[in-house]
């Protein structure tokens, strides 16, 4: 078992619509999907570069974990993705290994996956993500 | 023009042995080559993870960005590197956008590259590297 490979990178911005301006004339592309995930509290705008995508994040409240990271961090990289085939065998692999699960069970995420994070306290300081191409009846 | 694809991931690590032990176990994968880059101050350690790279930074000296990133920080995500074919050109493109280059010509990098780096101020509190890949005479 392993990671396959980076499906996106996240990134934490104060306002959606001046990043994606932004990340438009960087890219030299545009976002090919916006998406709310209230569960969350954010909203995403998602770009295709490759096979990795690039995942802007806004937060939608106040809660928002991205609310709390920008806080802290400021606007900038957050998070990395890495698809996996079976993502429960994942994190019982990885549990095994010492890394620490921030939730007991895979979630549902934004772009149809199944999700899940890892601490980065044990990770080298990357907040790692976990996702899980599913079809929608399994969510 | 545009970037083509995500080609590395940067991660800060005070420690490169410690690190690579953590990430073979994370990713379920050893990393293919070891490099130091004098002139940057970083020992780099690559895993390829799909069409993207997973890099490792070590700084192996006080006065590395690498150093100074880490006391300002901490360990985690450090930057990401978008392919490009015409990396003079794409500097030209950016640059023309409002983008702040960290050098006027791009500089030979870790495993056979042309880099430059965008400000972070710049790109949304990223920090971004352009890299091309070249015949080693031209570097």
């Amino acid at each position: 078992m392993a990671l396959l490979h980076v499906e996106h990178i996240g990134i934490a911005v104060a306002d959606a619509q001046r990043a994606t301006q932004l990340f438009d004339l960087l890219l030299g592309a545009q976002p090919y999907k916006e998406e709310v995930v209230e569960r969350e509290g954010v909203r995403t705008v998602f770009y295709q570069t490759g096979q990795t995508k690039i995942e802007l994040l806004e937060p939608t409240r106040p809660d928002s974990p991205i609310a709390g990271y920008l806080g802290k961090r400021g606007p900038g990289l957050h998070h990395i993705a890495f698809e996996v085939v079976d993502i429960r065998a994942e994190m019982t692999r990885l549990a095994a290994a010492g890394f620490e699960l921030l939730s007991d069970t895979p979630k549902p995420g934004a772009d149809g996956k199944l999700i899940v994070f890892l601490h980065p306290k044990t990770t080298g300081g990357v907040l790692v993500e976990l996702c899980q191409e599913v079809i929608l009846n399994e969510l």
